[in-house]
């Protein structure tokens, strides 16, 4: 008898960990990712800010799959689904299914403000942190040899929308890189001329955390020199400035924007689900479709309502509903069912700068060093890979003792064109 | 009294070393380099076969400015040099100087056969690399999934030209690549299918080192399965194939160009020097310009002549030749002057794989794993950077006890469209 196949379409979190479980069963696994690489999105804006080389963030997807028999990695573009015929479209051609999991999480959502689309970096993919650091550091060659104070000041002014972890993270490590390195590469640029500015919609930084968690990151991200900017904004963008709502414009020419995610644009292209906010696909109690038992969708492209809100796209919320698709799929062939998903919230938590962070765990709350330590070994134990482990090891400690990002590179002097590659 | 002021064009091996001894002088000191970063060229064959991160290879140039006292970086394409009005123009404005060091080395030579400089691939900079590595890999995806046996057969076929040391060490690297990693990540791929062909003009490889060395690495290289072609020529290419001298065309999508090197385009765009082969500029025996006692040429750009050859284009000569020239200028500045440039020739040295290299020092010869050891040990003694020899230092031990190539990324599957950039 032919194998059953299970399609895997697309390897972050979600898919990597759904892969991993059904690796050793009697399924055929086929394995879709337009990367030939599985990315550690949580710490992307480290690359960003010229703290850790690119590569020590991706682990090649076939250095994982060739362990797995029965298994095939397809590197290709998933184009669509077509539920009836169950069959996966990519652009190297029709892939059919008799089990689907759908995991190709989500993308940046500016909500439709078309400046700042084409203006704002924004930070999902491997290579958009390579061109933000690769900015940053332009913007201070550029600045080094500006004489209008005009201009130098717009060069040398940072905004970032957005007081989720993303934007916190990497206001904390810009304002870092700043005052321990550029100060001294570019002695002719004060750290007093240059400005970061968060700016936030509500009225506090991180709103998932406990309230005197949200209170202690703001006071430490202002003690830091980041300028926080609450119920503030943004509204448009132009190449040299950032327009807020009530007409004030900052003169700059950085904005990256981590102000909302959506689901991927393939949820789009499906059709025949419902959708929810965000473009995210209404999932049963068991993360399959309605009226499609045999297709799953886990992590950030799933709407799945627990104590009446949807699970936050998260990278523990993908692992988990991977991994309970999975097991969905092995009970089912056996005549089981599973009790419908339920995510364990192991906690949260968000790095603001040297020695300090906020977390939430076991029903407890952490702030500074001791949740600054808990953040590094949790995210070094995450990390796939026995040599990215050690490399990022290395760059934390080297960045501790000597106060000193050495990544601090300028691969590219042009944003790049394409923004579909990455 | 104002300062004389030095301006040093070009941080590769020679400006940097000439920076460095200029560096505690009483000199004003001004280096220009297009990019922000030292690149360690021997080891960019190891980045374009996966071996390395492009990161450690590169240190960021203000890094180590920012040390000396009276010096300014800037990041500058460089334009051109007015010998008379003593200025070198940049695309940032002119700079003016005292004296000048001219070291921007060199541009690779496809002697004006306009279809291979088009097709094939060079290796001089970092960005090169990274487009090989991303090429290679997306081959084996190609070619995973490619029925036609002829396409497949093009994909899996890789031309190399030049038995220099980039071409030797670049073509062990690759079927060392194939043989002990994509073995494993591409189970429908045989080794058997793939090909890796070794192109050189003369009728031996490594040139400049003795014929036992060369016979060693000839069969070295064969015995571990690349189709070395000697006295062959290449004299054309297309997207799909490769064309050589008599007629023959090999269908290969990938061509890689190590055959030859000009002085950089810069030493086209000085008027008043004369050149030699290749564009270098001829020299005075104290490295500077005949009418022109403030100007020094040192490294690939320089023409000089010892024992009856114009000395080779490498590290360790544009090394010596920095040092010399800013002994030079410190030396006139004391009304004094230097015996002639003479160079030291250390040895020189080529790795093939796996514990197997051929090396020439102090008038003996090492081949196999003793020369390979020195050969690592060499490498990484003359990188610069504490984090970056801990991490080429890591990444070789990983490979040679795993067999294993971790950075096999592919991060852009487009070439980079730009080549003026890097």
């Amino acid at each position: 008898m032919q194998k059953k196949r299970v399609v895997v379409a697309g390897m972050g979190f979600g898919g990597l960990r759904a892969s991993k479980a059904l690796a050793e069963s009697n399924f055929e696994l086929i394995m879709i990712d337009r990367h030939n690489f599985h990315l550690f999105q949580p710490l992307l804006y480290q690359v960003a800010t010229a703290g850790l080389e690119e590569e020590a963030i991706a682990y090649p997807l076939r250095g994982l799959t060739r362990k797995w028999p029965n298994s095939t990695f397809l590197l290709s573009e998933i184009l669509g689904v077509d539920l009836i015929g169950k069959t996966v479209q990519t652009d190297t051609g029709p892939i059919s299914y008799d089990y689907l999991v759908v995991a190709t999480g989500s993308r940046t959502n500016f909500f439709n403000m078309k400046s700042v689309e084409t203006h704002a970096f924004d930070l999902k993919r491997l290579s958009q942190a390579e061109d933000i650091r690769n900015h940053i550091l332009l913007m201070f060659e550029y600045a080094s040899r500006e004489k209008n104070p005009e201009r130098r000041a717009a060069l040398l002014t940072f905004v970032i929308v957005g007081g989720g972890p993303t934007g916190v993270e990497f206001s904390g490590a810009l304002r870092e890189l700043i005052v321990f390195v550029f100060s001294r590469d570019y002695p002719t640029i004060a750290v007093s001329e240059t400005r970061i500015i968060l700016v936030e919609a509500a009225n506090t930084l991180l709103a998932a955390m406990p309230e005197h968690l949200r209170l202690y990151a703001l006071q430490k991200l202002r003690s830091m020199g980041v300028e926080v900017m609450l119920e503030g904004r943004v509204v448009g963008a132009t190449a040299e400035s950032v327009e807020l709502h009530g007409g004030t414009v900052i003169p700059s020419r950085t904005l990256l924007w981590s102000a909302g995610v959506a689901a991927s644009d393939l949820a789009g292209r499906i059709d025949g689900v419902e959708r929810a906010a965000a473009g995210r696909i209404v999932v049963q109690p068991d993360l399959s479709l309605k009226e499609h038992p045999e297709v799953f969708v886990v992590g950030d492209m799933a709407c799945f309502i627990a104590n009446g809100a949807p699970l936050p796209m998260m990278a523990p919320v993908a692992s988990q509903q991977g991994e309970y698709a999975a097991g969905m799929i092995l009970a089912r062939e056996q005549g089981k069912t599973l009790p419908p998903f339920h995510y364990q919230d192991k906690g949260s938590m968000a790095t603001i700068g040297r020695s300090s962070a906020v977390a939430v765990a076991a029903g407890m709350t952490f702030r500074g060093y001791i949740a600054w330590l808990a953040w590094l070994l949790l995210h070094l134990y995450y990390l796939i890979g026995f040599r990215n482990r050690l490399v990022v090891m290395m760059n934390w400690t080297y960045a501790y003792w000597f106060q000193e990002r050495q990544v601090r590179l300028i691969t590219s002097k042009k944003r790049r064109a394409d923004k579909t590659l990455g």
